[in-house]
């Protein structure tokens, strides 16, 4: 952490604040300058509050030289994490589809979309029992009866469950549920990630539409610092100026993200261009990206889907787009390294 | 609604999609064009989910013409709402001065800061007991404790409450509180907004840090669809490529939720700057702009507070700021309409 | 075009403003609601301006149907654009691979690049002569000598050149240039735009860093407007909140473009990123989504660049990239067709 | 400056860097912590290149702690810049009102305006004869007939002309305009700055969409250091993801550009809000954020204007808002200063 001093700081006020700073355990180094002193601290900052400093009248600016993030942070844990879920797992090299319904609307609706992604080679099963909507008038999910389905469907085709959970309250709900997703509307919804940190589930942490990196890091640092460590990272699209698009896909978080931190990174092709033709392209894109997976809305009548449908793919385009998927992951398998 | 359709649609889905249309009591007006038809919709066109026909075959693209929200909206509601709290009103010609520590830290503390608030002259206290932090490591808040030593300073000043609830599970805690603050983080947590829309209470409810008019409208929306008509917009500042302030305070905000709605509207210069010598002039700005009132941090140890110190006033400061805030308002009083 | 009225519009500027419209070549429609009036424009908008229309009294918003680009929109052009450069083409399936130093500094720097990147299967020569930077302090180029020594380069190697104009009355001093770049900071320099419209140069129009799709379109459509059809559009990465990128590349681009436009679609993953372990990746992901090629700096002696270093590529790891590139590109063109 | 260096760097690189940095004029100073090692620079950096450091393999991140600008910077410039235009001045606690049309249509229409600006208090006329406009299919402006007809009108009212430059080997048309402006799409037309910093004209200069204010203090480095000093910024809305204004008015910009810079501050609310009823709201609050004056654009025939008709202002209503604000600035001018 750097302090930048304004123009001759009182000197007492200076003395307190190093002594301070030595007590927190702080090594203090200054450069003093003509036109400008900067003090440097060495040693764990990720507990000392920048405001704190920044407050202090003889301070002109605090910039953070480490993350402040520790958990989530490759530097403290070098090696990828790889997350278990039913017979398949997120991360080591394999290439997770996650696929089904934007909402479970019917048992034969979930069911039959279950078994054709099965089929076209879905390795797990979403769909959303409780729906965050913008509108108070839009169809909102239908709750613990879409769970249901979703426990149906998985006994009919051995694909494990990814589903969305909206508030702390619910956490009983969705105790044999394989993967808990959260949306990006609660990233930052950190009394939500508290309840999850405090299970052993895998998270599905969905980046919000404007967040960083770092906070989406700060977001997943929230539930491993309650004890669950399965955190899965989902870059699904963020808000720019462009009106073409729902959102767009932020495919450099895949190497950035893969560099800051250990965990298996998803990204979501659906709700980031909002319409069915970017499906395949932006899936392409992130694999060639380097991402462990995606998570893809596929709806075998996506004209009376209750909720997304222009998003959805048909369940044979999205059984050519998996072939293509695993013919690009094999190609990327045989690639040179980069130095 | 504007339905344009794509060049030469399928006669047959063209009758299937105006025959629905007609059934949903909406009345159809198409026109022919040589390049492109567009299918007009005359009706109440909020209940339609404009997702559904963007995701036919047929259809290129669905504007909507009509706002989504009706009990925000003001053309069916053009009287100004006005909201009584204690002693005092939002709204109504009242200049509204919500002003408090960030953070509740103990008795001594917010009770010191609540008397030299009310005597500079603001009408409301704020202060935060549960507080929303982007890292897991900092100083989350008192909580109830801090309820309770806010009802302190409310007994020993007569000021009323504005303090920010994160759950909904603990809306009991919140029942004797005046005003109850959604954060900006919060602003798309539906749960929450249902909860707070089955109580009769006054909700402040901030605008997210990248949230449209409309999003903000609908998220008012969510709150009284429930039942709830007290709702004050609060506008804190949004995000944008600037780095030099923490957020950027719209001040259009004030002029146009002033015509798309009658709901009463706050601004916070204090987390929209994130500095303290910001705070004047942002607050001018406001008031010329229109708003209702301002929410102002004040704290007498700014560098000592245990969240945002470096955006907190210092009471002297804002005891001058609130006399040329009043001398502001009587001016703007005596100005001439512009047609 | 869509013009919806205010409530009850005065019949007279109404009739007037049909009259005017019906003598501008269009078909009229009128949809009259119970809250709402709809007109409806068919015909051929695009020199209607929609300004004059929404400045009236009577009028509430206009919303555009058509998009206001012609030449360079696919609807009118569906054959996909081909650009011959000397031995080499853009688009047409061909994987363009432009290499070389952001700027350039000597004879030997930019000499033995040039036979660095030929030799790893580059297609064409990248090199600043005029570098527009932020700083008036920081390097600005070489200027006329830099597009000799381009000249020494391409007899030496027989790549074709491609380097920026940054004003207009410069132009006949890249008579001979190849392809002349225009970058992010002046998509919207009109005046440039029309002066490289006047001759039959391939101009490589670099996105402007917060332009819209419809905003890069148009400024190709200035340069096609006044002659001149060999316009490539190039995505070189978005501003957007994250500061760990220097910007962000938006692969979307690729697909939509795709569909709006027939011109040719390059991707630059080196600005984008702004980091050297950020190309290859962004590399993969662009050709992944389907971009005609790629324009990537390459450097031998990054740390001694006179500008942009940290983002230039090694020799060493280019020439593998561009190996993987080749694998990849095959192993697309073996892919089934989604439809 | 400081330098962040890679975990265990290479000593001998190390070395190397630091007795660069020496010759270069820096003192350097070395905090080494257990996990990161810091380098301080302290000196005049403003010609020492981020890129070159940043560009070494043993650097993981550089910071600038002192700004790249130092003749538009208040450190090195603490009076305010005054400038003087005909019987005006721009700064000093005068209140400038530039008001006219968006565009010279007419010798009638920028005369009858002009004066109708003067009699409700306009101390300058504006009016664009060379507009930048997206479209090359919409009115490009009269040119150098323009520039006459505004010579006009400052003959018949003699009121100080501010009109648009686009292109550097336009200069010799301007030499008897009062004060050039720079367009926002502009404010890094580098080649224009430095042909405008060669003259002793005033210049206003526009933030770019989306610039940050140091880019903007950046660009009026360009045109300082060329000898110009008499530099007007002009904040004009920036773009955010409101679609219900054309731009954000960001007046933010006002008290952290007075710290920043000594240069006078003008706003204009017409561009930034893009409707006629928001110019009066963000008037108020320009000036009681401390504007020292307002770009606004007025038109006796809006419904007729050739371009952005529906932002400007009818004279009636002009001259109602020129009286507000003086009763505003007076108001201002009796405030406590706030410490």
């Amino acid at each position: 952490m750097i302090v930048i001093l304004k123009n001759n700081p009182d000197q007492e006020q200076l003395n307190n604040l190093i002594n301070w700073l030595k007590t927190m355990g702080m090594e203090v180094n200054i450069s003093k300058g003509t036109t400008q002193t900067v003090v440097g601290l060495v040693g764990d900052t990720s507990k000392i509050d920048m405001d704190l400093i920044a407050a202090l009248d003889i301070v002109e600016d605090v910039k953070r030289v480490q993350e402040p993030y520790k958990k989530a942070n490759r530097k403290f844990h070098p090696e990828d994490t790889v997350i278990k879920v039913g017979d398949t797992q997120i991360g080591g090299g394999n290439l997770t589809i996650i696929a089904g319904p934007c909402s479970v609307e019917s048992e034969e609706q979930v069911c039959t979309i279950a078994k054709l992604v099965k089929d076209a080679g879905a390795t797990m099963l979403r769909g959303g029992a409780f729906k965050p909507r913008t509108s108070p008038y839009s169809f909102q999910g239908l709750g613990e009866e879409g769970l249901n389905l979703l426990r149906e469907a998985r006994e009919q085709t051995g694909l494990p469950i990814v589903t969305e959970i909206m508030k702390a309250e619910d956490i009983d709900l969705f105790d044999d549920i394989d993967v808990l997703q959260v949306g990006a509307r609660n990233m930052q919804n950190f009394d939500l990630l508290k309840v999850l940190g405090s299970t052993d589930k895998p998270i599905l942490l969905k980046r919000g539409m404007m967040a960083t990196y770092q906070e989406l890091l700060m977001s997943a640092e929230y539930i491993m610092s309650e004890g669950d460590p399965n955190v899965i990272l989902c870059e699904r699209g963020i808000r720019t100026f462009e009106t073409q698009t729902r959102n767009t896909l932020d495919v450099s978080a895949v190497p950035v993200l893969r560099k800051l931190s250990h965990l298996p990174i998803i990204l979501d092709p659906s709700h980031s261009g909002g319409k069915r033709d970017l499906v395949a392209p932006l899936s392409m894109a992130s694999v060639a990206a380097g991402a462990d997976g995606l998570e893809i809305e596929v709806h075998n009548h996506p004209e009376k889907a209750l909720s997304d449908g222009p998003q959805a793919m048909l369940p044979d385009a999205f059984a050519t787009l998996v072939e293509n998927l695993h013919t690009l992951h094999e190609a990327m398998g045989k690639m040179k390294p980069i130095n």
